[in-house]
């Protein structure tokens, strides 16, 4: 109950730390039968790593997953999988600083008041370095998803502090190190990294997620409605402050005549709604945007206290990135994934043998 | 695990249709010896009445709630509370028109394509109006957080279409119809719904909520985060369809110079954060921004399908209110409060003896 | 939390005391479609109904169910289901001599220390009144389970103090106040329960349940076992301090070439294991025992201490059954059909797809 | 959701199978500030190895535990506590010969049902081996439960065959192959064991734990009872068949006046109950009677069918335990104290600051 599970039927729990030995998980619930292998797993991991490019943290971790049950001769046994990711490069000494101090906009003061221990190094548990074992487990749910439903899930960058940016060609996304999906706009995003670096500061950043081919019917009508599921995994990201579907916070301003998908017998007019309807997937592709705040750990030097309530500073050095929102397309991805596989099995246990009894548009 | 219950530690089981016999909630997990009473709860439910004014629906519910167990002589023995409320004024034959076709924008085609059967009398399960229950409990959970930790919920429409509110003065918002923290814009708004009233039409709104009083370390820090479980919570309100905390979508415009809140000995120079660090409560005040998107049952026909899939037109008469962001501040106040229960209790289970080891800035 | 729930994909959470206005009970998770009517349920009640021999408490409770939620034009829709019962036979001054001492073997005393408070009369939310609710909800998965998988569950009085009872015919257990299978030991029966309730004492039972048409594969490999989740369901029935599956306690004296059920292209050749083999359904009979302690309220006085912590006496009159055991039948079969929905479902959740690729010896 | 984890409030999440390359457990809840190392947890998988006599499988596993995180400087830091042990004597090749047919007693049949495909090296998923990881899970509550409540539990061998053993010396248990807490009875229990070995079997038996220093108050008042959740746990053991919470079966026979506890201000006078009332601890001690089937894995030829369901035999040659109770003593420990721990923190979530009003007999 302390919060490092997620899924009802299809539950991830995971361990681990940025400075520890391993991060792993365990992922609970799979349908026995899928042929899965560690290269299957591999090929979601490569998208998040660090250390790729010199736009994001410069820590060298080789990411490869080990799977330690379950998993029966290439398949999937239905039992509980163990998956597992070494930490190789480390390197505790260069928190030493931050030992006594709490960084401005990160989780140290929080978690010391909670806890009253922290481990300091990396962040520890919150940092973005865990999402390591998300991703990995979001793999297994992306193969289930799209073999038995079709489905796929894509994500971009869609914001980056002052710039906005569209979706002119998806499979441009995971070819560049800012998951761009307008190819264009590369060198502008380029420089605008380097000035962040050059001024000691990070920036905020905007993802959007869309999956097609989500069957209609997923999401519980009362609390954990679809909608409600992907609010809860993406404001469990690191650095996220804010989750819209479909059309998100502009609704405020729309009128119920512009909002409203019509249906028509060919399919629904348009899609400001995002793909749910009464927290139930429509059939629909499925709308995510999430906002992530800006790096805390940045080299600008902020007023902070120490551990004793003394007002002193800090300047956070080390291997970080200046803008979290760039390495978390694949987060984005991997749980949006998590949630639809949950609920994918969940509709199987209420609803396997219902008939809809009116056709489906959205097919 | 049909997504009736939210919470953990503080458990809220809700059932009930808009024109069903009685709507209803089991709270499991109230601490023992809490004093509660039927007109305390009342207190809480009388906001979101609908028939009060002429700005939200017709219905006329006297919304009085039942305590059926787990109160014995005034106090919380520690089982399960049993709330109901009468539906008092259903009126199911105003919903013959619909029954055979889905309402753009509106649950009914996801609810007939997951379940192949609905209630389709006003909304059933998909209702504003089970809320009632959402809200009940939420009274029982505003008690105890008062009580015990000084802890205060207050929200406020902070925009209704093109009109956007500042909170001038908190206290005003329950004192009139819409909720407004801005006495001197009512007429305004008063102009503005009977527009929208005239044109057939609806709008979207946003509600912003803050607590006060709020202690240090409530939240898990994987994927039960304070700030996930608010999302999850928000979202699974009727029409949410964006959540944001603290600055939210505006942080993806924001560097880590201006977003992260400095400590100092005297407390948080600034709160762009909205009161989570790592998904953990700071202490500062929570700030939450919910978007609801516009009513979907509205005057002005539209282009949908009837249920053998033949396209058709559709126009809701009805009860309806033109905006249900009126209404919904007793309803994210009333999550809010659950969430914060529950984290309350949670907190104790883990870390009931944690001596922080730092003092508390926010205190 | 804390504990009103039981199951995971078919939830039951009830509520309510002995000596409160009602009790009720919230089912999520049911599949829509179902035809279900209050008549439905009430089939179940009456079997557990007081009153209605000399043999058992004299209280009269009629027991009307009234299905609040969740089913529109005679079926099921798939969301919440509320069922309520209303009391109309408490009599509250009937427990004024025992609200200031705690009964031996009751569970006043744990209450107290637990809660620092407690709703006395009738034992509260610890009577046995409470499982016309469990009853109600394992009504609803009795239809269910029957018509689509064919199943059935049927219970008896296997012993009551030193009479242990065969099952001669499955049929008569239902046919009278002692659900006797073995009508020939009526009289017997009857001679034994006046000698206690002339002894002012009461007695111990056991209870026998078997399922038939259980399918193979129900069951979670590691801690939600089968046999473990219907171990924790007999386990929570009031007065229950034993469950045996299969040959159970006896199993202790038995070698392996004794108790292995040896397989046949026909079938199993014995049925010592009760049904499951590593916690998972086997497609044989399931087969629990209960183990009922002796009723705790009785007029024979003995010694306990008062709340201030005295030494004092006590002896319970009121209305009470001499044996608990006696009208545990329809609460054991009702659990049973609760655990066994739960795992129908949970299975299809993740193995809707599976071929088993051997033949079922069983069908 | 699929059965691999136990607990609300202290969770244990594990993977592994007989013959894959490791074993492991997520531990979830466990408050912050909890010296343990990796000696500590050692101490406790030591009773349960194999291979230290030859009353027990040959298979030689030195079960050492690394802890991959939640440990911070040698204490727990409030996160995720992962855990892992890695299988060193695995051989795969032994189980050639049970590849294509199913033991009879044994899971392989239920899961080829269930999930249409299975490990069957040494058992896979259902194997005792699994057991470590929930014993090292339960040495981490043992040292809390010790350290902050005085807590202790301790188990022994009461029955094996026709063989029934007391508690002389409950010291002496652990300081035998045979958990037999009856020195002088050795002899006799080496001789029937060698006896069964000679005769291709094994044989069931019976354990008996106790738990000292629970505090009054553990445990739900409807489904979660502590001794539903020990129940539960306990049926969760390789080859378990039977639960009793104190008196258990023999509770059948007794009457009201011989069974119920009375209280005086010394403390209760008698402990048939064994330690619960209503499912809520009295602070009596606890005492809990498990019984397990004897081991299928035998060299004895049975019946059986293959994979096509063509009739054959079997023989289970490889490296077996003749008495699966044997090594269940530090599982049931380990399991019991997991449910203690849960239900110590899920108490004080609810009732951390309840003042019980009357006197605790049991201190």
């Amino acid at each position: 109950m302390s919060g490092n599970t997620i899924g009802r039927s299809f539950c991830v729990t995971t361990f681990g730390e940025s400075h520890g030995p391993a991060i792993g998980a365990i992922v609970d619930g799979c349908p026995p039968g899928l042929e899965i292998s560690e290269s299957d797993i591999q090929a979601d991991l490569e998208p998040r790593r660090t250390g790729t490019s010199q736009f994001t943290s410069q820590r060298q971790e080789p990411d490869r997953v080990k799977i330690l049950s379950g998993v029966f001769e290439g398949r999937t046994t239905g039992t509980a999988i163990g998956l597992m990711v070494d930490n190789v490069d480390a390197r505790g000494r260069d928190y030493e600083k931050i030992k006594d101090r709490f960084r401005p906009g990160h989780a140290d003061y929080a978690y010391q008041q909670k806890y009253g221990i922290r481990d300091y190094r990396g962040g520890g548990r919150a940092s973005a370095r865990i999402t390591v074992a998300t991703v990995a487990a979001g793999a297994i749910a992306r193969k289930w998803l799209h073999e038995r439903l079709g489905l796929t899930v894509a994500g971009f960058l869609s914001q980056i502090g002052p710039h906005r940016l569209e979706c002119v060609d998806a499979g441009a996304a995971r070819a560049n190190p800012f998951f761009c999906a307008d190819p264009g706009r590369l060198a502008e995003l380029e420089s605008y990294i380097r000035e962040l670096r050059r001024d000691g500061d990070s920036v905020g950043a905007r993802v959007t997620v869309r999956a097609r081919g989500v069957p209609p019917g997923l999401g519980e009508p009362m609390f954990d409605r679809l909608d409600a599921d992907i609010a809860y995994a993406m404001m469990g990201i690191n650095a996220a402050k804010a989750v819209e579907i479909g059309d998100g916070v502009a609704t405020a301003g729309q009128r119920g005549t512009e909002h409203r998908d019509e249906l028509t017998p060919e399919g629904f007019a348009t899609n400001h709604g995002g793909g749910t309807l009464g927290g139930i997937s429509s059939g629909q592709d499925l709308i995510v945007h999430v906002t992530f705040k800006p790096t805390s750990s940045i080299p600008s030097p902020g007023r902070t206290i120490d551990v004793a309530g003394a007002a002193t500073e800090i300047a956070t050095t080390g291997r970080h990135d200046p803008c979290v929102g760039l390495r978390a397309v694949p987060i984005v991805e991997a749980m949006l994934l998590l949630v639809l596989m949950d609920h994918a099995l969940r509709r199987r246990a209420q609803c396997a043998d219902v008939v809809a009894g009116t056709p489906d548009i959205t097919r």
